[in-house]
């Protein structure tokens, strides 16, 4: 058993962390920390844990030597605390952006700040399991990677590195709320936020930053654009990516790619089917669960592999993706804690 | 281990059977079947099972000798069947409403059909376990509640046993679109269905039969009424069921009831607070989970004692109240199986 | 052509004041004010209207004289500026609830604050223009009623004028987002407020006061009693109300109530059909329109007669029933401006 | 006043047409007809129409000679009538497929089908105004586009007649479960097809061939690629389009190519703006309205020109565009029965 604390349990990540260790047969949950909750059972915040915990949130001044700490603070927070943070435990994991990137360089021209913790960027290995298996086994500091930037990588990885596209990769994402966390404002104002198809950002997204890291180890001049969308949904992530395949390559040359990467993986599986109403990736029913769901067509029209990658944006996004790390770093089982099927119909 | 078989494993209700035993550590699954996908893959009709199972559904004809038997069928089939499955199991869960109502008569007088198989009817426990616990766990036969009844009669059982109200009892249900099952009609089209508030049924239930069964006992001269409006949602019920209480009845005595009779219940739970959006229960944050949350609140103007109850319906409303039976039946720990704790936000 | 400005234009219910307005062939719309978007284009609150007006926000302390003045303020804010709005224009229509209840005791005792203009009570016509309408032809002052008031009043008036029902009145609402305005706050956030079934208050409504107010010169001793419920939907509201009909009462007769009362009304229908999907009221079909729908079933097991009525809460809940008394006011025909008559399907 | 009927009217399509001439004053409606429901009230099939009309559907069979006819049948049935379809009115208007790609080949092609009036297809002229508003005027046939055509053609038509965009067009686009008509299926079933972001078409959407038909003679090769995926939402159709701008192109131009074009067209809206939620398109403020919001952004960082088009798929992706049609064939003003705003919230 190891003892694990979450520091920042009172947000949507961390409740998450929080639900699925809570059925982890490893793992004791010293303390989870709130700032504003402090001294007030969980389950007020989380209502979903009722019967399930007893836990009382803890200042995060009173936070005790543990194990591994969870840390699911706001972008630009986590920075600030580190150095300090790292004295608790000898293994953390932290969910925001400051850590995702390795150039500090990168990270202040995306995120428009300064990094206040440059010297510690190096010490961590982004956390997408599937691509860095042996370094997180080895590793004492993982950064959570973004969901969106999960997704992408997942679908884009097998293609990438097998060299079966060329050209730009158009990354069209459909996103849902509570990506955006628990704060209020007027554009999560229900009346105003209920049946979009918003298009809060054609250009721009800042976890292209993220993609492009990881997949140009494998490929020259990746040029990489995400247009997001979100819709009237709470959880959920579904990417449909329009990239150009090479020329001469064939649906079972994208096949192989994926079978090669991702046949043993615990939790990817290719979607793509001849019939039924769930012939491709859909987030709806992969709501509670880490998995990744991946599928593609090949566009005989147009010359095009479009490709759809489908998570919870705050499971296989976020928390999920976050303990199957620590499982790796533990030894434990990699599905331990996170077997949940999902629901079907939801 | 037990072997299990599921007779009508291609609806909504065995296919939530089939996701539950599949987490279940003293089950093994021996046969779903299915008329219609017989030879298919299961995930082909339940996508949320893929990487999680590779059965393939059995022609009903090739029906095999297992413990116990969950038959899922329509109501109005298993009566059809019952004579021969039995032959089959030692042990039989029918999910369907014709061996819910003890009375032939009854249940001729609300399905306006002839009951096939009466003789039956006295060998079958209605499967509520909070009010037949004992029962259960000697029975061989077990007949699941309707969901509607089910979330009705766990709210009123204890404010009826322990003679806290009187007068007409107004069940106002808020019901969803998987309650009606898996077969497509213009009145579960999307374009007719989305959005909806839709009083589909102001009077006539037929749930309302159940409760007058399963409440009698505690009460002379039961007057129960249903009204029941479909809304947009998948999964979920939530009944607001006005009551007026004796003269004199307090809220501490309320209290007192319900935590005499569900302190030691694992699925149910007393949600009423002071403070926070998720003061009563609430359906959303049930999915998947076998809790049945009651509040209630005293209505200081007009005489009246609201009590506010929600469940997931395919869960503790059907295939998760089964699978609790189950457990019962066989002397496993009556959680087992059942432990997700649902998710928040969603 | 009458000149009519909107005092507190930036909402939702001066929004749709102003939607009305601006197809009313009788009206100039002169100024439209908000304090906090002084100075903007109308069309950055409300994108609705874009290329529909070029009108700009003024600030409430230029308000001109003019013909009529829509008030649509926070309950509580039109009594603190009634005595001075009042110089500015010949007629006034007040949407909030300030002077909607004649007796200053009444309002201090459900709205917990003291009424600081009691002495304009009287002069104010409760807005109901079906109850209402010779006083409303002649008055200066109206004070629109609440959403949810409007909706059970007209449901339940002819039953009780008609002498037909008895004991209780029960009335479970189920209201939408859009009622609580504009504000963002944890309760309205999208992650939260998606998907609830939320029994936000069981008891206590305080347009009960509203309905007794209006109700009791038909009636002794009412029992009224309203429990609502928060549902997933931006715009309509849908009452469910249990009555019990005096012994003897027939659908017939409810049916000749409801002609006697209703057949000449423009903006009420009897909804009540043997077949169909919409043979009971439905708000999603009423968005944007100033019906009213009442339906009605008796409950031929439980003695009951269960009344349901659906609006539109922004329309004929708020801003069109104004404009319909405005109508009235000025001999216009009374459904000028409000034609819509909704979408389907929706 | 001319009489005009309409050819199947039990649909959507034909259902939104009759909403929209019901309040226009200029037709008199002579005739609805429908197969299914002949001899019923419209406003059985159409309840929004309650109190609206006393219309009653005619059999086909019954079609009298009319002005102009309206023809709203499922894809390839038009063209099995229109022959005699045409002896009963001067001019129509079909508003299926059939008629909307001149060559037959292609039609044939893309339908999978062998066309079977293709004398007439060069008859009929393709139905958006903002293109063929001179060649309507004069033309006594009239086919209307497909919706997804038509948000894509008007969204791309000022970019490509400018010359300033060049390469692969990928149309991104998010549909509506109205789309499909009102036939229920499985993949329309509520508990399928509720919270959906599915993937149901990631190539190989047959209004490409229109969009290339309508677009080819403003450029060479075009190289037009959609994806299309169903979202939880009955109204509403939103393209993201990634264009590759040609070198050198700057924001300014692209305004002045959309400014050219569509400055007086009553119907389109250029929506991009600096802040507010709405800044871009939004297919929710659009429900019920004519017209067509057009935005866009420049991509900085990948060379991209992001366009973002909305409507209603059945205002103006249907009926409202083939009534702005229908008026301007007879002269009337173009916005004549298309006047309604639209509804904020929703």
């Amino acid at each position: 058993m190891i003892k694990v604390s979450i520091y920042g349990a009172s947000g949507y990540a961390g409740g998450e962390i929080l639900r699925i260790l809570l059925s982890h047969p490893k793992v004791t949950i010293q303390q989870v920390t709130s700032r504003k909750f402090s001294g007030q059972l969980v389950s007020q915040v989380h209502p979903n844990l009722r019967k399930k915990t007893d836990l009382i949130f803890s200042h995060p001044d009173q936070l005790k030597k543990c194990d591994l700490l969870f840390v699911a603070l706001p972008n630009g927070e986590s920075m600030k605390y580190m150095t300090n943070l790292k004295t608790f435990a000898k293994k953390i994991i932290d969910l925001g952006a400051d850590y995702r990137l390795r150039e500090q360089a990168v990270f202040e021209n995306w995120y428009k700040q300064k990094h206040l913790n440059p010297e510690m960027l190096e010490k961590f290995v982004y956390g997408i399991v599937e691509l860095h298996r042996q370094e997180i086994k080895k590793t004492s500091y993982v950064a959570g990677p973004g969901c969106e930037a999960t997704v992408s990588i997942l679908s884009l990885y097998p293609l990438i590195k097998h060299n079966l596209i060329e050209g730009k990769i158009i990354i069209d994402a459909k996103m849902s709320s509570s990506q955006a966390g628990l704060k209020p404002s007027f554009s999560s104002h229900h009346p105003e936020r209920s049946g979009v198809v918003r298009s809060y950002m054609p250009s721009g997204h800042r976890h292209t930053a993220e993609i492009i890291q990881e997949l140009s180890p494998f490929a020259n001049d990746l040029d990489v654009a995400i247009s997001a969308t979100a819709l009237d949904m709470v959880r959920g992530l579904l990417v449909t990516i329009h990239t150009v395949p090479k020329n001469g390559i064939t649906e079972k040359e994208v096949w192989k790619a994926y079978r090669t990467e991702y046949a043993n993986e615990p939790f990817i599986r290719i979607v793509k089917e001849r019939q039924g109403l769930y012939r491709f990736p859909e987030p709806k029913i992969l709501q509670g669960t880490n998995f990744c769901d991946i599928g593609f067509e090949m566009d005989t029209v147009s010359k095009r592999l479009v490709v759809i990658g489908a998570i919870d944006n705050l499971v296989k996004g976020t928390a999920g993706q976050a303990v199957q790390a620590m499982n790796l770093m533990y030894g434990f089982p990699e599905e331990t804690g996170l077997e949940f099927p999902g629901l079907h119909p939801i």
